[in-house]
């Protein structure tokens, strides 16, 4: 996550996802409280997992577990606000992905957070890491980070 | 945190907060959601600030904002359990101060989970990092990874 | 509430809020938990306190107190459905207005789930409930259940 | 629930549980937010269904569904407070149980918000309502209101 800078911008992510805030989000501080944080990131891989892994999480024979989280807070965000949570893929694995995350409040074109989730893709019966096929290691190579022109 | 690994035991840590567990702890796949880590890093770390730096929240002049958190998750937990929340003061800074934590299950004398979060003592008016005193800087040194005998 | 019966449609309600489910919603049964239902009660009363009734929650002079809620639960919602929240104003009182209320998921007619909450004008310096004043009232007005043509 | 009034007190429940707030419980107005007590009455109804009804929640034969609830919000509770929430049971129907709900904040003899949960038994297979049987009603019978001496 070295490559993870501060000034990571929207263009710097592959797959998006605007999500509300509620009320609750915000602790007494007046701001999203630094748990919900976590809560975005989750909600944007498991949204990449489900419509393009195509992991389904009720699978009897394969799943994703989260073995890694970190998030780094540059600046404050709140409820009304619309988040877009950014998601790119970091580094691929035998059987484990990073993705790459940030968060933007409206209209921010720097993040106001970023941070990565590690998942591994698990045998369920097992409970052992089983590899990650090459139909998947070339979907997953899509979302990469963008390069410069 | 290269320091933090999967063997910390409970005597790893030197202050410690049980947690009870809630049902909606637990998401669909039937363990503690790994977003709820985090809230009881925050538990423990929140009671720290309290208790022991008398940090007041609804202060003035100054507070502690978390600006990095960070969590490896080992094995599962969940809810009916009480958690235990391990917590020690890893890295001292100016203004910043590391505190390496640990979670662990009724019983479980190696953590489940283990992390840290770093917070940065505030000043409320300025908005910028405010040194921590040399009292502080000595209660928090009593809190650092237990030397071995 | 007795006018609040499980045959309530979505044109039954004069005030909409479209809400994305979250994957910690569901609870380990995989269903929406029964609590977020609550949650998603209270966004599309705050959206609508905010937005219609122009209430400034960090307002110094007034602000609006949850007195009573209450919810009926028909059929299960969850999580990734994007769910419908319906209100209408039911009845006005002095100070306080009740908000009936329903939840639809995606291309339901019927509601899952239907309640209300209760919200009583505050000052916030005595801590005493306040007349709802009638430039108000008639805002609420346009709000009530929608007369049949 | 007509006779659930705001002078209910401590010693009008049969059935208790300790629960320790978290900071995130609290809102931005700085006092629980009102979507966290029906935490607290799920938490004392599961402990209760679980510890003393036998329930098994994960059992593929027979669960228990919340069909209602409700919350009377008479003063505000905050964290870092240790609640207690009293449960008693109510009506005991064919195959429902109406708990009786209060919650109280340290020291306090009388309760900061009463409600009720709905609780009905369920035949899993057939998603149908099922009957209770008679040792139970004989066990839910000793956790009806407190007679007086």
């Amino acid at each position: 996550m070295s490559s993870m800078v501060r000034a990571e911008t929207r263009s710097d992510f592959t797959y998006n996802l605007d999500i509300p805030t509620r009320w609750g989000d915000n602790d007494m501080l007046g701001h999203l409280n630094n748990v919900v944080y976590y809560r975005f990131f989750e909600a944007v891989v498991v949204k990449f997992m489900t419509d393009e892994f195509k992991l389904n999480w009720r699978s009897d024979t394969e799943n994703a577990q989260a073995v890694e989280s970190l998030c780094r807070f540059h600046r404050p965000l709140s409820f009304p606000d619309l988040i877009t949570a950014g998601l790119r893929v970091g580094r691929i694995g035998t059987s484990s992905i990073t993705f790459e995350l940030a968060l933007f409040g409206p209209g921010q074109e720097t993040a106001a957070a970023t941070g990565h989730v590690v998942e591994v893709l698990v045998n369920v019966e097992s409970a052992k890491s089983t590899p990650i096929d090459q139909t998947r290691r070339a979907l997953l190579a899509k979302f990469t980070r963008p390069q410069p022109a």
